[in-house]
């Protein structure tokens, strides 16, 4: 969720601006004319690089935060505990860092889908999202859950992060993120333990 | 969640349609112009009504919406799975009954807050969140759980509720509201339960 702009090429340094916009402004305000604005290249080169318009540079900036976000999860390693704090530290380094003026540029798209008429933007963000989500699950089932309820509980983990960084956006207060990062780990805890010792299931 | 447009008086009928406009396309997607074509209104009673300009309107309708939502759940009585079952049934519904294309009003604001810089928008959705999970937070304690776990289980319930009606509308399918649901109410089964028998505690 760190944006190092300064050594990007042009087309990623379009990319990068359009996810600072979409993060702060959502996806009406992730104009054309607002990426240029914020990242300083010269207005012909988003028509060359973007051909495709508006819905090509936003899927691609989608995309990329799919696979950023979803580097993070990975880089935690195996433990799903130590997964899910990577991913509630990463959130609340960019509130800090932002004075919680930025979210989940993911979220800023789907906020505004209701014109989508194609659909093409939606299936952007449900394949991020589902990227996060399957990488919990593939955690889960690692530690012994079964499919559905790594699957569930892996929906939870993504759902629960991606409402407490709107509510603390709102707040302007990280603790609704650490208070569901904190209930969300008690509840990993508690599955976990319950796979070993099978009496401690629900 | 269901918005009775047909008997509303002017006034009323602006705020309703503003709501029907943030859910679906966000704050920049809510503007006079697209307010008063969605409603048919006058345009001249728009700056009658809401002399604050558009500030003035969105807050109070994040303010209607938090009214809404917080007596749905007051309705659902004393018990915390109940409520939790009418909340999810309400965003179920109004996903259902648009195809997918409306989410939450109030997620519709805080996406785009990176230019709120006075702090006003943000304060209007801190204050519609903190009334539904105060609502939350208010039932687990009359079930006997401690003043912090009751808030922290709270904010969890309305944070993952809201990021689950997010991953609904981008997968244009209910699935992930329905599974976490299903995990809250797991959750708060348990946690019921080790109120009443201790040795059950985490």
């Amino acid at each position: 969720m760190t944006l190092v702009m300064e050594q990007a090429d042009g087309r990623a340094k379009l990319l990068f601006g359009a996810i600072a916009l979409l993060r702060e402004r959502g996806l009406r305000g992730t104009s054309f004319g607002a990426v240029v604005e914020r990242t300083g290249a010269p207005r012909g080169s988003i028509y060359h690089h973007f051909p495709g318009g508006k819905a090509q540079l936003v899927e691609e900036a989608v995309d990329v935060v799919g696979d950023a976000v979803d580097g993070l999860i990975a880089q935690a390693g195996e433990d799903p505990r130590v997964a899910l704090r990577a991913f509630v530290d990463g959130w609340r380094s960019q509130l800090e860092a932002t004075a919680f003026r930025a979210g989940c540029p993911v979220v800023g798209v789907v906020a505004e889908l209701g014109d989508d008429e194609a659909g093409g933007l939606a299936a952007a963000t449900a394949r991020a999202f589902e990227r996060w989500s399957g990488r919990f699950a593939t955690l889960l089932r690692g530690r012994g859950l079964g499919r559905r309820e790594s699957e569930r509980l892996a929906t939870l983990v993504v759902a629960a992060i991606e409402g407490a960084v709107l509510l603390s956006r709102a707040r302007r207060d990280d603790l609704p993120l650490r208070d569901v990062g904190r209930e969300l780990d008690s509840l990993l805890v508690q599955r976990l333990a319950a796979v070993r010792d099978p009496s401690r299931r629900r």
